[in-house]
């Protein structure tokens, strides 16, 4: 480790990826790339949190069919989400039957599951890893705020929990951008202790890490065509562009946020998306497709970022304590053609 | 991998141990063991929750002062607990300011670190990882059952959350017993939904495991000197011996459960202790000094067990799905005077 950054040397390669989205979402960006776009958020369940699940899964095994690969052939499965216990992740697992490790990053998750993965493949301990999360607007009312039923108003600092899902498979053999490097990020809390306003609370973790991340590279910003943050929204966007820029680090020629593009903002979802399944849809459809496609987009910086409260520690009058952690994801047809040819 | 099993050919050392427990539990076999033992469970905190964080964080930074350390260099924290989203493994992560990656597999939480630390370690990513997992009754009867207050009666096949914490420090040099391999468990529900009943629910689960280890390694129980699982409690260590054995695997002569031995059983904890403080406390004391004295115990096959349920999961009927995940691990004279000498 060079300070908090890992170097993956077999640059185990992001060799496919799915998302899933509800209507809401798919009526933005997402709409054009997710793999399944949802016209019903339950799925046909009968409860949210049973769709939030059947959507995990479906990401999941839709990656591995898009891998070419069965569950059978899957070593490991690292996965997380918001839901207490993080029961969508697990319930997933038993359904895949693929030996399970649970991870947890709030809204981070997809960045930890990339990381975890890439270490896990690149070290030779699994030849493949499926990384998946996912979040659905109803259950993450329920659980962290109020019951939909309630009709409580939203304040204008709320986001939007994105109902989503994402997977992506890591392996050693098979095309795909490489993962090349991961930055494991520090518990920051800055002392916001606003539940509603969970941008301006992950924002220092997102600068925290991001500078980490530079500082250990020794790469600038503009090494990547982008640096994309999880769902900071729009205030929180701004706030990561301010804090580094204060360390004398420009990200915002190339700097955007998941939960900023995810929803055409400036409606009812006041700063734009949130949520684990934020990051993971959007990074596994629109953002995968511009690293594969023609788009020019080569090298990105995936920094999700994670609120790590809970009803009670909020409850027991606790500040936000929050965490990003980065993945360098880069394809470069050379290589590409170099090691797969 | 072989099969769900990971081999560790640089064998990473559990270079040092720490651990803290509870009054009730200090009447039992930990109270000779642990680095602490609390006179009263609130630990000096005002909430049961802050007890649980200040146990988990005073078990890591006793762990790291042992291992001659200071927080500053250690590379990478695991963590998770049973607290929603974690947060005694959050707070313990933003107290000690190292790069944390939250994990969850409930009581499973300790093997899981290690297995996950081993890895890091092991593959080059970090010289140094920190794993820890705790648990409080209090604080787990309050969100999983009922609040202590409301003197709810406790039914006969229920076990008892450990009040106490544990951490290891694992690092590719120094002392202490090596990990030399690792199984990543699956998801396995066989359909029982009493949330009283963790123990029969959760031994199928480490039956698939250890037969999975077994497998994967070539390796026969006799190879290890104990076979040690979580919390499966009386009941659940009298499954998992049958489980097995209907496979034509016998564990029965070196089988020992954390959870049956860490309270004097057949009083008011019924069929012993639970909880991811259970396993963690029990390891990282009294385990780990049989393992680096002169016990004769040279092998150790560590194997704690989690019930991945929610109370949300429960009230919509859902049965409890469930993992275990197994870390041999050994320690050989020999090779230590060599390795390390």
């Amino acid at each position: 480790m060079t300070g908090q950054t890992i170097f993956f040397k077999n640059r185990p390669r992001l060799c496919a990826a799915a998302a899933i989205a509800g209507p809401k979402e798919c009526e933005g960006v997402l709409g054009g790339y997710v793999d399944c776009a949802l016209e019903d958020d339950m799925f046909g369940e009968k409860t949210f949190e049973r769709a939030e699940r059947k959507m995990l899964l479906w990401a999941a095994s839709r990656c591995i069919e898009k891998a070419g690969l069965t569950a059978g052939g899957v070593d490991v499965f690292l996965s997380g989400d918001l839901l207490n216990q993080i029961i969508s992740a697990s319930f997933s697992a038993r359904g895949l039957g693929i030996p399970f490790l649970g991870i947890y990053g709030a809204c981070s998750t997809m960045s930890e599951g990339y990381l975890l993965g890439g270490a896990l493949v690149d070290g030779g301990y699994a030849e493949t890893a499926l990384a998946a999360t996912g979040s659905h607007f109803a259950s993450a009312e329920r659980q962290y705020r109020f019951p939909l039923e309630q009709g409580t108003t939203r304040p204008p600092q709320a986001q939007w929990t994105v109902t989503g899902a994402g997977a992506a498979l890591i392996s050693r053999k098979g095309a795909g951008p490489a993962l090349t490097a991961a930055t494991v990020g520090k518990v920051v809390d800055f002392g916001v202790s606003d539940v509603n306003n969970m941008g301006a609370a992950m924002a220092p973790a997102a600068a925290d890490t991001l500078l980490a991340h530079f500082r250990d590279t020794g790469r600038d910003p503009s090494y990547y065509d982008l640096i994309v943050t999880g769902d900071l929204g729009a205030l929180g966007s701004r706030i990561v562009k301010d804090l580094v820029w204060e360390k004398g680090t420009d990200i915002s020629a190339n700097h955007v946020d998941c939960g900023e593009i995810v929803y055409d903002v400036v409606e009812e979802e006041f700063q734009g998306g949130s949520g684990a399944g934020c990051s993971a849809a959007v990074m596994n459809s629109y953002i995968y497709d511009k690293l594969t496609g023609g788009s020019g987009i080569r090298r990105v910086l995936f920094a999700a970022t994670g609120a790590l409260l809970s009803t009670v520690s909020s409850g027991q009058g606790e500040s936000i304590p929050c965490i990003a952690h980065a993945v360098a994801i880069e394809n470069t047809g050379a290589e590409k053609e170099e090691e797969d040819g």
